[in-house]
């Protein structure tokens, strides 16, 4: 890496029209940057044709300049005219609105880097999928949300998923499907019968050493002081309670086709394995790497080759040791609830997802405490499941699922501040 | 694995000629008999050709009529009555000397296990290579001693060479050449150009922790106290020192044509992560296994598949921790030594083994201290180059190199005695 900042954005606006397509989605989050961080590096090799953001129009337009991209949309209908304005005699299409999002998700590129955080990046990332685009899937939802009905749509459409996440980067190079190029067609049977187990790692989060009672008294400070990521209040909440890693076996599940009982979680203080495969003949392949997004990010742009990624390079002997511990989840049992709910199926994810992110909310406005989380999931997941949950066979059914739970959620979270008051 | 061991062995002799045909040379040592027993547990996976021992006949005759092999062959030919009266009755033919260790080698099979220990191994091997032979490569000397002229010949011969070293199969697992028959063609310049480094762990030894001054006074019996695997008195000796690490950096080098300045050594004092390799994009592969031969044996078994192997499985957790140090060049001079030898060229491995044999041997009959291997070897190595060292063309070449730097050992061996007495 002998580029620097501005030499490779030069040389990227002055490459024209070569190498890979990609748009983005998400761009003004962590993941968006650091993928134009990446793709900044290696001029040549991409050249961006869209990019969105939710509203965010100065950030948005300052990144779609930057990266020479064709179009840039604003999800939000209300900073399309900032967004207009500060693209202004820059040749860059700004658009605004859902159908807008759809559109710049599904115009044909090599790849598109589907980074939207929420709910939000459903319906465009589905809509790519179906059209057989190759995804850089960053949207936790897809998988959460609509876990079936999202690999259902990238099957019969021909998509390729490729993880950026870093457990589930690390579980693809580790699975390395070289050969496929649907990975969900990855694991065949006879390869399949040679996994015994998936394993993720954990950081154990800020509360690893903490007793239940202390964890009891946390606040939402103490809960989002991740010891390795920087990361968004949400998941570092997440985090802390260990519902994160749970979210993240469901996603591995839908991703690999790994039964639930062949996936498992290990806490790893120092985030630098990041999951495993263990084999039948007692061989267990590993994924390591400095904690840093743009590692797993750039073998998605790069995938099935690898380019160059400007992180620090794992050095083992400096470093000096690898610690790890099972998981304890009485004190974490919200890692316990997600495995439930991944055994129960995709109707009981949705509501697990949408349950968590009212609670978590409730815990960072400081309304409930940081055990009520796991309590509020758990109860949702117990009123909801009476009335049934069915798979949901749409997007539509799916968001309404959600709906329903989050309305409980917000109930219950009613209920228990008035019981607490 | 629920087969014991006499149901497995009795499926195997009845299952008569179905599966894979397998020839073992070198079937009474370690890596023979770690062989046999995950074959055994997999009756109708594979059938066994021939056998080979060195003079061990009752052992290999039992071998023999346990795996139902048709063929057994001793080198030497003074252990062919006891053989022939072993096996009498039997229907296995029986055979001794040089030329039927080559006949055994160079049967059609689909694998041929090679593990006969030391420059014994060099003329079937190299024979079976010719012959486009898929070998399971467990003898070093086929690397070290003629690195080049083994490589060429597999590759001209259209054979596959399988690591069976556990480090040397860490890195086969990584690179995980599943689209090459030969995996000396694996590594194609773009899959290359994205390896930054290839290392290889080491235990660091019995020695790890002492000072200079205490290995100067260490004996054989301190030597040979190897923390994680049980192995013979020479290698044990070579661990102690780390010049096995220089050996198999050698091994790597021809196996996998990384040049030498991609290779690197990593002390790892428990022995779970054997080899890994560290790509551009920041992210490190690393194949783990608890210190158990049958894993390496039992992939070279399976390769391209994945079979069972009977060993405890790694629970990373249980284990709580793994080290790793930087290798002290200073206390362990022979690696360093063995690093410039693998610069220098295949000459300078086929002196390096050889000197290192023979010194190895006078410290085990406590002819010469410990630090005195190294001195001998780097001394040895001065000597033979200022005749000069050319690249051994042909297995008689490479034999003569041998005989030469064995003799001028032998005489330093002598001299350093003198001088010391």
């Amino acid at each position: 890496m002998t580029l620097s900042r501005s030499q490779s954005a030069h040389g990227q606006s002055a490459q024209s029209r070569s190498g890979q397509s990609l748009s983005i989605l998400g761009a003004t989050g962590s993941i968006g940057r650091n993928t134009i961080d990446v793709v900044s590096r290696l001029p040549g090799r991409f050249r961006v044709e869209a990019v969105s953001a939710n509203r965010d129009a100065e950030g948005l337009a300052q990144i779609a300049i930057e990266a020479g991209a064709r179009l840039a949309v604003v999800a939000d209908p209300d900073a399309y005219a900032a967004l207009k304005a500060a693209l202004s005699g820059t040749g860059i299409e700004a658009a605004a609105g859902q159908a807008a999002l759809v559109e710049a998700a599904t115009r044909p590129v090599d790849r598109l880097m589907a980074a939207i955080v929420g709910a939000a990046g459903l319906a465009p990332t589905l809509a790519a999928a179906a059209r057989g685009t190759t995804i850089l899937l960053a949207n936790k939802e897809c998988l959460v949300t609509a876990g079936t009905l999202f690999m259902a749509t990238a099957r019969a459409g021909g998509a390729t998923i490729l993880p950026v996440d870093s457990e589930h980067s690390a579980l693809f190079q580790v699975l390395n499907p070289v050969q496929a190029l649907n990975p969900v067609q990855v694991l065949d049977p006879d390869r399949l019968k040679a996994v015994e187990t998936v394993t993720i790692t954990a950081s154990g989060g800020p509360f690893r050493t903490w007793s239940a009672e202390q964890i009891a008294e946390a606040g939402p400070r103490e809960a989002v002081r991740h010891p390795n990521w920087a990361m968004g209040a949400k998941i570092s909440v997440d985090s802390a309670g260990l519902m994160n890693k749970g979210l993240e076996l469901i996603e591995a599940h839908h991703l690999f086709a790994i039964a639930p009982e062949r996936l498992a979680v290990v806490v790893h203080p120092e985030s630098i394995v990041h999951g495993f495969v263990s084999y039948r003949d007692g061989s267990v392949i590993a994924q390591l790497a400095e904690p840093d997004m743009r590692t797993p990010i750039a073998y998605s742009l790069g995938w099935p080759d690898r380019i160059p990624a400007p992180t620090k390079r794992l050095d083992l002997a400096e470093l000096g040791r690898l610690t790890f511990e099972t998981p304890d989840l009485r004190r974490f049992p919200a890692l316990g609830i997600a495995i439930a709910a991944m055994e129960a199926g995709n109707g009981a994810t949705t509501v697990l997802n949408a349950a968590n992110e009212i609670s978590v909310e409730a815990f960072l406005s400081e309304r409930i405490r940081f055990p009520d989380i796991a309590k509020i999931v758990e109860n949702v997941m117990d009123r909801v499941a009476r009335t049934g949950i069915g798979e949901p066979a749409s997007l539509d059914e799916a968001l309404e699922l959600d709906r329903t739970a989050r309305d409980v959620a917000r109930a219950l979270v009613g209920e228990h501040i008035a019981t607490a008051g």
